[in-house]
């Protein structure tokens, strides 16, 4: 059966910085990697604060994870290595390989407890043969902060699905889940009041079972496809 | 009672940009937003192929969340709108707004899933006022796995505090938990076998508990200071 994401990515390398605090230094640095043909594709502030208050006279600088594609390793310490704005370099791993797809759990506290029980069982037997499915939640209530939420995972990386499990949405909500299936990440949400469940590509009543069908759906060792289930209701 | 991070963060702008896809691409926008004065924190690719498939002329595009202090908005479109590397400007929400702190759970499906139900229902109650706190899981198994897991986590934004929930571990994991624990992560551990008990900060017993002391350890909202509690078992 046809995958939604069949082809895989390409190699990452991943470095974890420390870099003067200079609001020049993520050019530089992006540039040294351009200039050895590398892609920044990522790129997260960690920490802040580093050896400044160990010694006086140096500069304040902050902790960067890094992550470059189109270039290997050598060639990526060997562009940032001579730069005076990297303090430190360290070898890390990209987070694709670590924490791998995102499964996203948003609305009320009792649900999406269930349907993370449900997410986090299942992926527990997909990531046993290989599989990466990480399954991120957070409890909000209120139109407004769910349909922001909805709409910032659009911006986040790995996200491939989102689920909405609570007892009434719609409205704004059901407008941003417009938007997000239109940038590609589908939605499951439970069966509950509200317009939502017209803007969703699946309905499923019971949470565990709508975290375990997230998951599903986005695994490769599985061969659940949304785009059959289109609009249906378990 | 004191609080570990109790200076809130400088004000953050967030901007999802089309990107030509070159590798130079990044370092011109960070030079742009560098020369306003504006530090770039945060760089995510969360979509390939923009364009490119609609015009068949259009060069390949890429899709980039970026988030920058020390510029407010109106610099930062006006450094970033006449680039030719920047196709569409839209403005966001930075992800520490929406997603906030993150408490992060890792070890057997089972495990995590019950810290996750204490987190999740705790984080509810803190989210409910005025809050921000996610709860993000990954299932894993076998020593390596976990080990690169537990030192990924020093690369996670927002990443406050990681919950292992297991029925052992011990040796690389040890080691791997020393290492977060220097970076400025607390780590609570279930009672397990092996001797990652004795590289954590709180070793608690049942895995609800976990979650909820995990959650509350991290909330400004909660006075449970983990600092006062080193060492102990619950």
């Amino acid at each position: 059966m046809p995958r939604r994401n069949p082809q895989p990515l390409p190699p990452t390398v991943a470095v974890r910085l420390e870099v003067v605090d200079d609001p020049r230094a993520i050019s530089v640095i992006a540039g040294a990697v351009g200039a050895v043909g590398g892609r920044v594709r990522s790129l997260s502030t960690v920490r802040r604060a580093g050896r400044a208050g160990v010694l006086p006279d140096a500069p304040a600088t902050v902790t960067v994870e890094l992550e470059v594609e189109d270039a290997d390793e050598p060639a990526v310490v060997g562009a940032l290595g001579p730069l005076a704005e990297v303090v430190v370099i360290h070898l890390t791993r990209p987070m694709g390989k670590i924490f791998g797809k995102r499964v996203i759990v948003v609305g009320g506290g009792a649900q999406v407890a269930q349907v993370a029980l449900g997410a986090v069982t299942e992926a527990d037997r997909h990531n046993l043969r290989g599989e990466r499915i990480s399954v991120d939640t957070i409890p909000l209530v209120g139109e407004e902060h769910i349909a922001n939420a909805v709409r910032a995972v659009a911006d986040l990386p790995r996200a491939r699905m989102l689920v909405l499990a609570g007892s009434i949405m719609g409205g704004e909500i059901s407008t941003a889940a417009d938007e997000l299936r239109a940038v590609g990440i589908p939605i499951i949400a439970l069966n509950m009041v509200g317009s939502i469940t017209e803007h969703v590509d699946l309905v499923v009543s019971d949470p565990v079972q709508a975290g375990t069908m997230a998951v599903m759906a986005v695994a490769d060792t599985a061969t659940l496809d949304l785009a059959r289930l289109k609009g249906r209701r378990y």
